[in-house]
């Protein structure tokens, strides 16, 4: 798969190496994919970060990470860390960018070809100045090998900000080199959602309004800030989770089949799910939401006495197109849940005619549950005979669980997506502007408690009622298995 | 759901009472509804055979006959047998119809209402004279409590005789009072079939030429004649197994949503289905069928040296009609098969258009197989993502199981709903003639090896290797689980 020859060599900068990100998910996806072979033979590891380290304290801080998520041992570390360097610097200062260059050049003295992954591991305030520098740098230049970026979310804090931040983007790099990356799209039964539509025939004829009821995207997470409240306090849900994953995953499950698996026709279909998502006015976006703030979250360190960031949210979108027209997408997210969950749920209508005795008046509707972690694996809730009455109906479950050995870290997936150049997984400029443009008027209203209640809700519990109501008559927000009003 | 009142008084009277089907399927499914209170309180059971038996005689046998299929105990036996008397006689002799008829009455000389069930547990050539000699001892009358007959396949052997039957059923009794069984329809998983599809939303839309590529139905036994070949050789599978079990599972299979699940609504849309069957030639039969006979078959008692029974059968049906036009089913069966295994398996046309790489060229299309018996269940198979993979696919299934316990037999239940009145699960007289109107041509070109090929194939196998030919390139018969070409 890899497009690499013998004389290509590659570097992979991080900068921002000295924090958790760097430590607990880029270097054991890097040391797994190196153990592994999926590498380019000639490969090298520069990690860049303002304090003062020599490159064995370096090795010695990624080892203690890769210990930290995985007891599959050590195998070769030794030679993987032989490759790896540190240099102390700042990614916006010129003198730190030339010596990074200096280090990088110089793997390349024998003549192979200079390929260079960038790792924006950074705060978000430096993504821009960052590859401004690197622009003024010359470092982005693609003559004497390939030229990526790999940037974290959050890609800006509102529509302004990603046009801006995109502004300088292209300004600097052609959208090919851009790797904007939401490690959700690398997890196995996200990108398992586009195989179950697709590689299937038996869903795609029920996929859309004549026989959906409505569709539940749910993130939910178990934890709470984990003293990262200072930071949270000013994204809140929406702008941590909505805006990304949850969007992301509203558009893998609401796309029409592309033509091919490609980057190109996956983010064109993709990219036009978001453009036909309705957008609200403020006023419009207070009535299709819900959001609450879990007890306790305003002591915290970092966060404000009268803080109104919402640390749960549900929100409910319309996609305006042929398919789904007038077929609720209702997603939500929350902290400090009772449960860590992430789940699609595609929620049938009822048959539109009974023909048989019930327990209840009516059949439960059939309910399919693509369950993204930590159960990774489908459910699909139908309607079954009840053993030992004459023509009584029962729900049952048709299971599927992922053999769980087998998950691949969402993480090594993406970077080696990124050295290989496939941009599938990757969000587009227009998917980010767009994905803005949704969830902006939501954080407009959250900003008033005129326009939109913020519900306290207990640590360890689903979120606010009042999330329950919102959904409608006669329907539930859906766990593994058990239902909740 | 007992239309009985305090003032009822039910009489089930069994003819063919020394026999086996009485004292392994009728009397431990009496036994269990008086048991569990199913039944009506005043009720009584006479058995009429042949033979000389005391009443404590046979109700010894009955009890042996409850001891050997099922390990449940005997709570309530004595009250059970108390109820039970035996009248030795013929069932086409007027004199020992009289004393039936005095023994049955006696029981409402009380001024009860006299409800009876006859029950034909006899050899089929007694039909006709038995249902004459009721009618004619005026026993069929229901002035003073309904009259049903129960009546066992086979019903006739050819259409004609079904018809000369029907004829004779017809003389004597109106439809509603008439309930042939085929057990088969008895079964939790059989009648499931109606609920899979009509009371789910997302397989109707499915179930028809646009999606399904083929359907199979397997009926396979992995017992032979067990020392019955002397009947089985007249019949072979055609008229066993076919003409019966297999064409009623299509039936169920293909048909229409019927407006309610009442006994006039279901059967009326299965005698549609087997009205637009495509009715053979002898010829287009041969072609569309393969037989074969188990080594060893005419070497066992009563079978003549050169007998050409099929103890296995494949064939291949159309149903001409707007929802199947162009789709083969395939009906098979076989005795002293490698597994004993009945189901229903519908294979969906594989996606119109790939856009993932798969390890073979195509992906495995979406099948559905609900497994009749032994392992009452649904399994649907889907293409999942292989995880650790960039986009590789492979099938996996989505699975369930019906809890064993609570599987009620097929003969209680058919009781239960000839005693109640409930006709759904019995073949209607257009139903059988139809039914037999699709069998005759293969029954008359499996009659000379002119026309059909009889194949030999091995005791525990899956029957001759052209039944797989037969299917057709790119289809393999389903087990569960498991393919086989």
């Amino acid at each position: 798969m890899t497009d690499s020859t013998e004389r290509d060599r590659l570097t992979v900068v991080i900068f921002g190496a000295s924090g958790d990100l760097t430590r607990r998910k880029l270097a054991p996806a890097l040391y797994h994919l190196y153990r592994t072979g999926a590498l380019p033979q000639m490969c090298h590891f520069v990690g860049v970060a303002r304090s003062e380290m020599s490159d064995d304290a370096f090795r010695d801080a990624l080892m203690s990470g890769v210990k930290e998520v995985s007891d599959d041992g050590l195998d070769g570390w030794d030679e993987f860390a032989s490759r790896v360097t540190y240099v102390s610097g700042s990614s916006i200062d010129d003198d730190s960018l030339a010596e990074i260059d200096r280090v990088v050049s110089e793997y390349c003295a024998d003549g192979s070809k200079d390929n260079r992954l960038y790792y924006l591991a950074l705060a978000p305030s430096l993504y821009a100045g960052t590859l401004e520098a690197l622009g003024r740098g010359g470092m982005l230049d693609e003559s004497s090998g390939f030229r990526r970026v790999v940037i974290e979310k959050p890609f800006g804090t509102d529509l302004k900000s990603a046009r801006e931040l995109n502004d300088v983007v292209h300004s600097v790099l052609g959208e090919s080199q851009v790797f904007r990356i939401d490690h959700y799209l690398g997890k196995e039964t996200v990108q398992n959602l586009m195989v179950f539509r697709f590689a299937n025939t038996i869903f795609e004829p029920l996929w859309n309004r004549n026989y959906v009821d409505h569709v539940q995207i749910s993130v939910m997470e178990s934890l709470d800030t984990e003293g990262r409240a200072g930071y949270y306090d000013k994204a809140g849900v929406l702008r941590d989770m909505m805006q990304s994953h949850l969007l992301q995953l509203l558009a893998l499950v609401a796309m029409e089949p592309p033509a091919t698996s490609g980057a190109d026709a996956l983010r064109n279909e993709k990219a036009k799910v978001l453009q036909a998502v309705r957008k609200y006015e403020s006023d419009e976006a207070a009535e299709n939401s819900v959001r609450g703030q879990y007890a306790g979250y305003r002591e915290e360190d970092g966060v404000a006495s009268s803080s109104s960031t919402a640390t749960y949210g549900a929100i409910r979108l319309y996609v305006n197109n042929w398919r789904w027209q007038g077929v609720p997408f209702f997603l939500r997210s929350g902290k400090a849940m009772a449960e860590k969950e992430s789940e699609i749920a595609v929620q049938f209508r009822p048959p539109p005619h009974t023909i048989f005795e019930t327990r209840n008046a009516e059949v439960t509707p059939n309910l399919l549950q693509i369950s993204i972690q930590p159960h990774e694996g489908v459910h699909l809730t139908f309607e079954n005979k009840k053993p030992g009455t004459r023509m009584g109906t029962a729900p049952e479950k048709l299971e599927y669980h992922f053999p769980p050995q087998v998950i691949r870290d969402s993480y090594e997936r993406l970077l080696l997506d990124a050295i290989e150049g496939d941009q599938s997984l990757f969000t587009r400029s227009d998917e980010i502007e767009m994905s803005w443009q949704i969830i902006d008027p939501f954080v407009e209203s959250w900003q008033t408690s005129l326009k939109s209640q913020l519900y306290p809700y207990e640590k360890g519990t689903h979120g606010p009622a009042a999330a329950g109501e919102f959904l409608g008559t006669a329907r539930n927000w859906h766990h593994h298995g058990s239902d909740q009003k």
